[in-house]
């Protein structure tokens, strides 16, 4: 029933975006824009808004991209010259979880550092702020241009972008990323300044951060108070920030322009009607296999006990959110309307090129690549999905560490991307985190992968067969897991310093395990290389170029976790026959867990249950606007026009879930969801005592 | 938008709906029972509850019928030996407003009578008990069985149920009444015990009784605190009460079961495809420019001024409501699911009927015969609909005593039906009733009435002709309202005294155009008689016995606004991707106040403003229930086993509007909702000072 109620819902949304698309674009507030190319004119024919080159200087600067060595990452920023940050409790859950125990339980009573002191290292998670960037398309395409195939541009191109990295790194010292945008249409060299020191300042309890759980997740109204404050230190002091966002001194008003700079982390609405189709009819359902099968194993270790269920829950809670969004998503893809407006875009752009013989030579096979590369993908697809260890942390060390030994042997621009000497720093942190490791959760995660696999691919598939040989799952788990010393960060640390002959010839069984299924995902790494990633960016090229020649650079690229600035505005929307308020307030949290008797998800901690005569009931909790959001969004500041923080982003509601393949218009009700700023006060200050926090971020 | 999202909902309501059909009926809380045939196997199999016969008896004669001259209608209950009822804002609302001036405005601010000498005496309204039944259906079915036509088989059951009418009200001094259930497969004589001096006791701001106004009218979560208590008197006096509900001692839990008795209006289950079809394509079409005219005159003549709005008010809410709950029918009509599966049930009667010889013989013309009728019937529907005056309360006074002049001429039993003597002097109460009526508004309305009419049916259609002849509906209606004395009740006491003669003779303006125009409505009220609810009701016997011959007596009649008995559990439910609690609280309505910075429909009357310290916030204040009702349900009191108040019907949520149509299963989400008693006692006594009434209902 929620399946069916959720895709009506999307139906609905449709309806209406087709109706509504013949409205002026203008109106929607449409968009994940990079700071080169900002959307001034929709600002100033909407908003009247024109800000200066300096103050999107100055939000760019103070907008941090968070990321873990497990791969997670979002948005956070800086709210003190002293290196504060702001961002989401479960953007910090990870790094909050890992510095928990059984005995001090942080996710579930909240931390808060009375003292910079008390402070405590985040065991892997790195803060960047983008200082500069500059155009490198034409040196990236122009080293492509000779080569006699497409696979043979693809090294070319990686090539320079390697060389590029790696000449800016060592002239700027900073950390230098050579960015796709437009699907290849554009190569820009991002350079970040980078932040390895990040430490817990305040947590709340995951209770109130997460309140309604799963089920009040992608929905408003809302009640959470989702907010965490890092400190990023150089050489052990808190780093000295110039540019960092001050707290608004007034609430933001119903119907005001929010801004919503972050790093969203991917978009696939620039794709093809051939790639669309891949991702509902294979891409999206594999997906939601391998995301189920792997909560599912976690959800029953976490039935062992009580630390078993502490062990779990941050990573079931990271699957069961990327599950409903999937949901969504795919049921946007699955409404034949909302399909066909993909359709017709694509057939639009095509329809132009045709019509210019100059484009259709330079452009018009780009289609018939994809279509063609993309129809060899559905047999390769499980394979790729799940000829993997990474499921469980422990897999992805032994993998990385295995494929480290092999690629650092090689010259820079011949690695995999992962293992350029400018992202070495990284790998290096993942590999040597000090974050711990359950290895009897790490066993039954791994085990239940390798079963589930063993059923997608069958037994005689080349990587189970590797991995497996003639054994169980269960055995051959047991034995390379809880004999593996790679839990142990002294070994691990021993045998990177040791090198790579070292970790080649090490007979840890999980090193071993890992040696074995190497070569099967390199085979698989460099099919998907050579068929598939190669021809998307040639002619992904291509067809950007064509976009441009057709549309002009009225289009924003799509998202990849790099930064961007969103823009809407705060107002409430129609949902069946009434109206949703633009904002909630702390009675309506009292209301909703008093409704359920506070039955969980919906119970209090206890410092919010006996808080009721403390707080002021009428202070705004969270709020929604109208700004295209995605996941990597969470942690966003939401500012006025003076760059001040009228609250952070969290969250979407349900009508807009589709917004991976297509912006949702606003006048469907699609709304991002965010804390105010004014719950964060009233919350910091009355319950938590942390009045000196409060100080820091009112400057005051 | 806000339709869309409505249809959108009722296709995914009946997409679970064709899905759970298969699942055993006996889990579903389905059905508006008669008490001679109450869903005993029901309730011990699902509930485990098995009533005594005194225990029904108790509730029956504990339930109220009350009834408006205006035509609206609802339920009470008494709660008190001293015939204290319980009703909901909205059901005395109407009365509330008679009694109400522009300086004393009791729906805007509230009334309560501290003594028994304040309590005032409503304008209009009446309340009925029913005492006993008895089964009358050989007697009605016979005597029509030597008529030659179906003219005259009606003419011989309306004559007969006129005698026995008669008979019995002379007999036991009661309201008799005989009853048409199964469309003409029952009738029974329903013996009301009536009382018509009832008065107001308390009725608190239509602005909580309300809150959210049309917006948040048929849906939940709610926040209304939509009650009135009234109290009957006999020879001046309290009616002293035997059958009494009392108040519950605890409050009603989550998955309990409650009972609903109470006066469902009209559903439409037992029609034949033929007949929803007329329904969908040009009833509810009709029935909707008809409301929203009317509403859209009332609105225009309450811009006029702060009193005209006043006038207006309390009918166009009415009018409101109505619309809204059609739109909701009609979607559910229009749903090709939802139609399908009408059209599935009534096939498959009509094969087991043929499957019979006998069955066939005896009713297998019923269908062709309805289907004959109504294909006649959509000329004339636009006929029907506008040739009236009763668009305004006055032109209905109008319209009833040139009516009441010929009719009471007549022998009893070949009057119409509102003539006949055991209803004459409910008409009466109608036609000198000393309820206020505002000239202006009369001759906005129905000269607003006019025009919609001449637009629909043309400046030569009979009836326009009639009443304009050449003129301009406004110049007509200024002359027959302005220069009429029917406002003065003076006048109309004196006219009825006159009798029969002088009204027919009076030369006053109104009644002067509603003689002119009497001709044409009984010409069309005799060819709808004929030509369509005989066939009706001869048809709908046949259909009836075909029914209970098939399926036995399993099923309940239609509703026709008398008393039923249903039930239902206490539970929540799920929407969109999360879930409704079951219950709201007074904290609730302060986050929702708050959310929308009071903006109306979401202000709070300045009492409950302040109350924010008085009242316990966490009390329970709506709730909701699976009990199968619809509009006449209003005011039914929801009671436990131990037939204790635990709250008050006044609502349903949006899921189940299509319910008039069909029964929408409670797992789709469609739920009744009612005001919870721990609210009404927490209001009454910390915000009216009314410790008197509750110590009254509390019986202590």
């Amino acid at each position: 029933m929620k399946a069916n109620l959720r895709i009506a819902l999307l139906m609905v949304g449709v309806v209406c975006v087709t109706t509504l698309s013949l409205l002026p674009t203008s109106r929607a507030d449409e968009g994940m824009w990079t700071f080169d190319n900002p959307p001034l004119k929709q600002w100033k024919e909407k908003y009247n808004f024109e800000p200066t080159s300096a103050w999107l200087e100055h939000i760019r600067l103070a907008t941090v991209r968070l990321s873990e060595a497990s791969g997670g990452g979002a948005t956070g920023s800086f709210v003190s010259a002293d290196g504060l940050i702001f961002t989401n409790q479960h953007v910090g859950a990870g790094q909050v979880a890992k510095l928990s125990s059984a005995s001090a339980n942080y996710t579930r009573d909240g931390f808060y550092a009375r003292t910079r002191a008390e402070e405590l290292k985040c065991p892997d998670m790195e803060a960047n702020v983008l200082v500069s960037y500059e155009d490198v398309t034409a040196r990236v395409q122009g080293a492509a241009k000779s080569a006699s195939s497409e696979k043979e541009a693809a090294a070319q191109r990686k090539a320079i972008m390697a060389a590029i990295e790696k000449e800016d790194a060592a002239k700027t010292g900073l950390k230098s990323e050579v960015v796709t945008l437009y699907n290849g249409g554009e190569y820009w060299l991002y350079r970040f300044k980078r932040y390895t020191d990040v430490r817990l300042v305040f947590a709340p309890e995951e209770q109130i951060a997460y309140f309604g759980g799963d089920y009040d997740n992608f929905t408003f109204p809302r009640y959470d108070l989702d907010i965490t404050f890092l400190r990023v230190y150089e050489n052990g002091q808190p780093a000295k920030i110039q540019h960092y966002l001050k707290w608004a001194e007034k609430d933001v008003a119903e119907n005001e322009l929010v801004i919503v700079p972050g790093f969203p982390g991917s978009t696939a609405r620039l794709l093809t009607a051939a790639q669309l189709r891949y991702h509902r009819d294979t891409g999206n359902p594999l997906q939601k296999l391998v995301w189920t099968s792997r909560s599912e194993a976690l959800k029953r270790y976490g039935t062992q006990g009580e630390e078993q269920r502490r062990q779990a829950a941050p990573t079931i809670r990271g699957l069961e959110n990327s599950l409903k969004r999937l949901v969504g998503q795919q049921a946007g893809l699955e409404n034949p309307r909302i399909f066909q407006k993909k359709e017709d875009e694509d057939a639009a752009l095509r329809k132009a090129v045709a019509a210019n013989p100059e484009w259709q030579l330079a452009y018009g096979d780009g289609w018939s690549q994809l279509e063609k590369a993309y129809a060899e993908l559905p047999v390769q697809a499980k394979r790729l999905a799940f000829s993997t260890l990474a499921a469980s942390r422990l897999g992805m060390l032994a993998s990385n560490f295995v494929r480290y030994a092999e690629e650092v042997r090689k010259p820079n621009e011949q690695r995999y991307e992962e293992f350029r000497d400018n992202r070495l720093e990284a790998m290096k942190l993942a590999l040597l985190s000090p974050a711990p490791l359950y290895p009897e959760m790490e066993a039954a995660i791994l085990a239940a992968w390798l079963e589930e696999g063993k059923r997608a691919l069958g037994a005689e598939d080349p990587f189970i067969r590797a991995a497996l040989g003639q054994a169980m799952p269960a055995e051959v788990v047991s034995n390379a897991v809880r004999n593996s010393k790679l839990q142990d960060l002294a070994f691990r640390q021993s045998l990177f310093t040791a090198g790579a002959d070292a970790i080649q010839k090490s007979s840890d069984p999980l090193l071993v395990l890992a040696r074995k299924v190497e070569p099967i995902i390199r085979e698989l790494r460099a099919w998907n290389e050579d068929k598939i990633l190669s021809i998307e960016v040639a002619a992904g090229e291509k067809i950007a170029k064509a976009r441009f020649a057709v549309y002009g650079k009225s289009v924003y690229p799509d998202a990849n976790f790099n930064l961007r600035i969103q823009y809407g505005t705060v107002a409430g929307y129609e949902e069946d026959t009434t109206l949703v308020p633009f904002k909630t307030t702390f009675y309506g949290l009292y209301d909703r867990a008093n409704s359920f008797n506070e039955k969980p998800p919906y119970h209090l901690p206890a410092r919010w249950q006996n808080a009721k005569s403390v707080l002021e009931l009428a202070t705004p909790f969270n709020f929604v606007y109208s700004a295209d959001t995605i996941g990597g969004n969470s942690g966003s500041p939401v500012i006025n026009r003076n760059a001040e923080v009228v609250g952070i982003n969290f969250d979407s509601n349900v009508q807009k879930l589709p917004n991976r393949y297509l912006y949702i218009d606003e006048r469907e009700g699609a709304r991002a969801v965010g804390v105010h700023a004014a719950a964060v006060v009233e919350a910091l200050q009355k319950l938590y005592g942390a009045g000196d926090l409060v100080k820091e971020i009112k400057g005051r």
